[in-house]
């Protein structure tokens, strides 16, 4: 039964939203917009380093009459146990809803980049990890769990994941980003997204956009870029995601790109995002991005300015606070000075979203969690321990084997040394719970159990003795890293950033050392955020492992390559770079920007995008090639198969790089356009057929203008960006198109393993 | 008397040029737009790096019946007596005109960067050092010099001066640039230009545009940027040098601008030079720069293609080869490929220039130089080299004196140690003729005497007691720089990118070995060709002297600083960083470009643009200002009387900055607007007068819309952009102005002294 069409759920939520829309006051609008977030007064600036800068008393008696659209971070604040924090949380929203004439609850939204971030959750491996998996599927299956594990306890949207491609790596950032190829990130995030949504949480698609490409890697400094280089390296990640993950939410990038903050371009939030690829959800705020409008950006002189140009690009939801879309708005509004359709039709979203999400119904208490069993909240089960363990084991790198020390020899005597080989931390990205909030309480504990790397190695390595000391020992590991954290409290993440790549805190000396104080065999273990200089070692180290912070199961994943319990199967997202200088580089270079006679600087990195190594050898044998022609809106399959040729079973990852060879603007020399992961029993093999479409050969020509050309291209089978294994000659014949939104981007694959 | 419209001196050169284009046949009007290279072939790669890759015999008895648009380099391959080389050349230039039917010559063009690039001529400080001096009437004084050498020998086209802001010191030409502010390289070369043209050599600004910001400083890497930044940062130098300087010529850049060569560029070469700016004299391609567009950029997959991207794009003139402009164009216009039509487009604009030049006339020779005199030729007589001496002083930039060691104590015991205390080269860039060309020759002399620092210390501190050892001395000197040179063969130059500000050739670490081996005082002097990372030694220094290859007076010129005879005066035209990494960054950064709670880093130099200290002391007493409304079409006179309270004459460099607090698009925090020179004797006291006009605070609000805003902003006189003395609020009123190319960009200053 039901007084208002909003009030039927037989109507499409468009209709629902818009009859409630007519019946609220501009106050009630308004308060849709906002957001709250209790429990950060308290913890002061440690908890929002920005916050002291915005600071701002909520008077919760006064706002929640006219309804509250949003609540920030519920979990995120401090150490609560999971089921209490999900009885406190629908106890609030049963406040809100009571307050209100409407009896609607909050949209209740959450951090969940390396796993939901709230105490007792399980940590996943960070972005640049799920990169290195090359493995969608998979982080589809863990991006599920994370989704399920927030709507148990009452969180509707996930503020998650980073779609930034990686453009300067000194970035503090880089360990939340997924690698320096669109492609790569494109596939990776795009299965995040779907995993999130499959569960009923809104993803946020972040940061819109050209937030990775800050000048000199300092967060939150200039962008310098173009729209062509917008729109073939920054944008495809979101194109995708939005339209094959189905994102229902967007953040706005805190950046300004040639001039123009992101909060504040209509050109991006609007002509593009929603009139040109048709995006009907909500966008969001980055936490004070529209204050920064004022604050930081100066292209505003109030809060109220602020907003107006906010509202007017086409940010629908202020976050985490109310202090442009509050009080100031208002007043604008009233005055004449903000059009009040402005107002509606953000607020049009954000109903349409809280119908779709249930929360305009009778019973939205079901699925606001108010129901919640009065037991126990496991948010790190078993099995989501058991797919952190998978994710993190997929995602380690060996990126050098060259004197074959590993696997470990069982009977050998390992020492185990350097400030990360006891150490939990080694593990945790800066979106984890531990770093982004206890890290200010190091007497809380971290919430779920985190085996160091040398309490795995003493697990599985049972035979070998463990020592500290190279004396004595017969191999040395050596296991460096980062320290993450943020706003300056570490080497990596949100606000760390980088003067070079030299390995931090006086790890290339410790190094250096090692190296000069014994003649054993190194092996280099690195938890980092981002790639380092590694050129200066390359010749004197026995082996490298690489691993991204990866998450609680970390430990045992990486002792699992070490000893050969895991054939690794990771390959870099990010290039490995030999010097420390010559910043920004990836390998999305033309030729010019390549080695030559032009400059003296050689920036090809020591380890190339794509590359890493595995215990066992494979052959590759591509079949033979059609004619090679295609026409510019068809597709053809490019086939190769791949013999495991070794002892052991291995993962080899199948990678399809396009070479344009001319184009009307310039291209890099390759870039990545597909791949497959191949699990391979010893002596098996598989045929990788992809399904590689003229639309994927795409390029933005002019501004505004992506054209499949006709002429020739080459396509790469390869096991790195530098390791191409077979070529594929194709001619695009017929006449140019010019494609959009619509266009093919992804490569379908198949693994097809003969039955024997 | 004449036989046709062309030959008729008394008629307009656009009639005279479009009757003779209308005589001509294809192949003569394409001979027209390319140019040879004589003597280039023998010296191969050594002098031509590219040239390997564009290698070509040029069969002069077949292309000169065609005629010979332009002559490459005929000083600049090998050393040869100024007075032969002008005979050479006119001889040749006799043989040109001799073969073909119009019986006209070629316009030579020479290098004239640091002075005209022969052999035995002037060699003058580097840009950056022209920046230095913040004295644009010396610098156009100077150029009016070397254009008056060049055209004694009968070149008639300078590839010079370098408009290229600096955007990341890391790129091997920063030392061929004036400096990081736009204001600062736009009136220094502009003054230039004016300068060179004063003497009838067509000026030739390059490179059009955006070089400066490749892609990790790497030469030729490519260029990020949007159309914002292009308008506000790198196209005002150009602006200015066309319409206050008069330059005739354009040299495109190498670079692509996300993702659109320079050279392929209509809406740069074309759009914006030619409709929007009016501009009517030739563009001309950097060397090989049209080849590139296929051999690097991939634009093209022909020669005759490339060519025909550059032609329609907009450059009129293949340098130094014909290559693309010579058969391939034949053919493509025989097939129709290219209209003709844009062959003639080219060709007038190069005969128009001809004309005006001269080489239409009967007499041309007299222009060309074959009635040169029988006797010797010199390049270097004593007012040149007393020009050089001057700019060099004024060049020279005292960072630091914090112990106030300088000027040395004429008693005391001087240590002169470092590699470049005693080495003719630390004075000079990597375009003077040494450099370019005798590089390869170590055997040849240098052409010019060029006194050393020490030897210049020997004879400036005559009762001085040298030493090359700290051990009983009273203050060390400790002269450090760069190696200048081409392609990798240097430290500094064309091709000599840096990876990091390291002190090169490992002479940070002599530096660290010297302070802890003495505690003696060290005094630093640089001769460098970029700022480098002092950070590391600031607290420990007691004085550092930065001199950017000042040239063949640059010895005596950076002694006569030490000892005192020179009171400096030169003020950072780029700054100089604390750290190593961290590039890029300039002055020119918003408010979150600096340090902040959003990034650990703080980029804030050790020594800001604009800062230089001075032997004496200087007062400034701001006028009183009006009431601080000025119309958005008007302007207002800043005052500061600045008076000399030291013991000695000196000069005080004023600078003005503007602060626009909130603007529609993201703005640097200030940047430079206007700046005096200001020549005091101990007590006097000059009034310095800013004749400010609202359009010097015009910027781009979007793409191709430069407006003045109405609101508040402030000047800031100061002495250095981070050393605000005194600050002038002011509010423009009236309505929102567009304005154009014709806007007001020069800041009038008078320097008014009270006659006593």
């Amino acid at each position: 039964m039901h007084h208002h069409p909003w009030q039927d759920t037989s109507r499409p939520a468009e209709e629902r939203a818009a009859d409630l829309l007519s019946r609220m006051s501009l106050e009630e609008k308004l308060a849709q917009l906002s957001s709250i977030w209790p429990g950060s007064e308290a913890e002061g600036e440690d908890v929002a380093p920005f916050q002291h800068e915005v600071s701002e008393t909520v008077d919760l008696d006064g706002l929640l009459p006219h309804g509250l659209g949003q609540l920030t971070r519920p979990f995120g604040t401090a150490p609560v146990e999971p089921a209490e924090g999900a009885r406190a949380l629908a106890a609030f929203q049963e406040k809100v809803a009571a307050a209100n004439r409407f009896g609607i609850p909050a949209l209740a939204h959450e951090e969940c980049l390396t796993g939901f971030t709230a105490w007792q959750a399980t940590i996943f491996p960070t972005p640049l990890a799920w990169g290195a998996t090359f493995d969608p599927a998979l982080v589809r299956e863990m991006a599920a769990g994370i989704g399920a594990s927030m709507r148990s306890v009452g969180i509707h949207q996930g503020l998650s994941p980073v779609l930034d491609v990686v453009r300067d790596p000194r970035w503090g950032r880089t360990e939340e980003s997924i690698g320096e190829d669109p492609y790569l990130v494109s596939t990776v995030a795009t299965a995040y997204v779907a995993g999130l949504e499959s569960s009923g949480v809104v993803a946020t698609l972040k940061h819109f956009a050209g937030y990775s490409a800050s000048r000199g890697g300092r967060n939150h400094a200039p962008v310098s870029i173009g729209p062509r280089e917008l729109a073939d390296v920054i944008l495809p990640p979101f194109e995708m995601a939005l339209r094959e993950g189905g994102a229902r939410s967007v953040m706005h990038a805190y950046n300004d790109l040639d001039g123009v903050p992101a909060a504040a371009s209509p050109e991006l939030l609007t002509e593009l995002l929603r009139e040109q690829w048709g995006f009907t959800g909500t966008v969001v705020a980055d936490y004070f991005g529209i204050s920064f409008l004022e604050r930081n950006h100066r292209v505003a002189d109030s809060p109220a300015r602020a907003g107006a140009l906010a509202l007017k690009a086409g940010v629908d939801v202020e976050l985490p606070s109310v202090r442009c879309y509050g009080e100031p708005m208002l007043k604008a509004v009233r005055s004449g000075e903000v059009p009040e359709e402005l107002v509606d039709r953000a607020v049009l979203r954000v109903l349409r979203q809280k119908c779709e999400l249930g929360l305009l119904d009778p019973d939205w208490s079901q699925t606001a969690s108010s129901a919640l069993p009065e037991g126990e909240v496991d948010l790190d089960p078993p099995a989501m321990r058991a797919l952190a363990r998978k994710v993190a084991e997929e995602s380690v790198v060996l990126l050098d084997n060259a004197r074959g020390v590993l696997p470990l020899d069982p009977a050998a005597r390992v020492a185990v040394v350097g400030p990360y080989a006891n150490e939990q931390s080694a593990m945790l990205g800066c979106y984890t719970f531990p770093r982004h909030v206890g890290v200010e309480h190091p007497d809380k504990p971290l919430g779920v159990e985190i085996p160091t790397l040398l309490e795995a190695l003493g697990t599985g390595l049972p035979g070998a003795a463990l020592t500290d000391s190279p004396d004595g020992a017969d191999v040395v590991v050596a296991v460096l890293g980062d320290r993450s954290g943020l706003f300056g409290r570490g080497t990596s993440g949100e606000g760390c950033d980088a003067e070079d790549l030299t390995l931090p805190d006086g790890q290339a000396e410790f190094l250096d050392e090692l190296l000069e104080s014994t003649d054993k065999p190194v092996v280099l273990v690195l938890f980092t955020g981002r790639p380092y200089a590694l050129g200066r070692w390359a010749d004197r180290l026995a082996a490298v492992v690489q691993a991204f912070f990866p998450g609680e199961e970390g430990g045992p994943a990486v002792a699992g390559v070490l000893t050969g319990r895991v054939n690794p199967s990771g390959r870099l997202p990010v290039s490995v770079p030999r010097g420390n200088g010559g910043q920004p580089w990836t390998y999305l270079a033309p030729p010019l920007g390549l080695k030559g006679a032009a400059s003296n600087l050689d920036p090809t990195p020591l380890y190339p995008f794509g590359h890493g190594l595995s215990y066992t050898t494979f052959a590759w044998e591509p079949a033979a090639a059609g004619d090679g022609n295609i026409p510019t809106d068809g597709g053809t399959e490019v086939r190769v198969t791949v013999r495991n040729t070794g002892e052991r079973a291995g993962t080899e990852v199948v990678q399809l790089y396009l070479h344009d060879p001319v184009a009307r603007t310039v291209q890099p020399v390759s870039r990545l356009v597909g791949y497959a992961r191949v699990p391979l029993e010893p002596g098996q093999a598989a045929e990788v057929v992809f399904d590689f479409h003229a639309d994927l050969a795409s390029y933005t020509a002019r501004p505004g203008q992506r054209i499949v050309e006709p002429g020739a291209v080459e396509l790469h089978l390869a096991a790195s960006s530098s390791d191409v294994r077979h070529t594929v000659p194709l001619t695009l014949t017929g006449p140019e198109r010019t494609v959009g939104h619509d266009r093919r981007m992804v490569c379908g694959t198949q693994v097809r393993v003969p039955q024997s």
